[in-house]
């Protein structure tokens, strides 16, 4: 029989990843609308800030399928270049 | 006759975020074809970082516009509050 | 008689970044104590996430003071290449 | 013989925290020292960056002792609650 390998992504993490990818193309367009309506710049600003925090939903649930998937194996086998990566990963994208 | 008000925004500073917004939601869907695609982690990690720093532009677009419009009549006009409300959207928006 | 130009700093936002640089001198060395003492990797992280938050606050007070006093004569003298300036400072320092 | 547990703080990350907070301590006092002889505050916004860069520095050098010797063995463990808690600490300490 053959051995199947664990898939890149959790099922879960998957999903939930592109149902917020969903709603932030949907935040994308209001924005978008807000300036053709000439709406006041403080609040598109307030609507760029929360597609921001959306973003980072998003990065936190890749980031999290790459530590429970990617860096969980290299921790386990001992590879010591894994912290090297994991430090350039976290301080690149968990802003 | 009478007296036409500056528009809110600067036409070209408003086709400029328009153009940004209109990217950022190619990005968008082109980060859920890579999930779709199982491509590896770190590079949809590098997409996300992408569209971060196309928002940074938009937000940057419009906080120009804000300080150019909006900011600037408050600060001729010498409202001293204006200066509460500039640090506290530069901090809120600016990151 | 001579005319006195306004000095660089307000002398109550320079009193108070004073402070806060002295607090913050204190909070450096508490944490290199903390490191001497073994003491849990967590909670030095979270120190460091307080003395991050007070350079936040000492760089607020900076950044307007520079606001109040430098951009504001530029807005006023009708200056173009202050929102350049002004947009720069703020993306650079305001994080 | 008395099994030693492995010191929470590797021994060079703990040298290496320790030298950059005495730099820091340093960069502090000068920074108050340009507030006392009225620099612009566009120098001492930068001086205040440098000192930002340098926190980001030691904090890369906790977290990284944090991710060897604490979130290793419970990855190994194989304890589920580490990568609660690892998003938890990269989102709110890697800044």
């Amino acid at each position: 029989m053959v051995k199947q390998a664990l898939p890149i992504y959790d099922d879960e993490l998957k999903r939930d990843a592109q149902a917020r990818l969903s709603r932030i193309e949907g935040q994308v367009r209001g924005i978008a609308k807000m300036l053709d309506d000439d709406r006041q710049c403080l609040e598109v600003l307030q609507q760029l800030a929360s597609l921001q925090a959306s973003l980072k939903g998003v990065t936190k649930t890749v980031l999290r399928n790459y530590l429970e998937r990617c860096a969980t194996d290299a921790i386990r086998g001992n590879d010591p270049a894994i912290y090297d990566q994991l430090i350039d990963v976290i301080f690149k994208f968990a802003k």
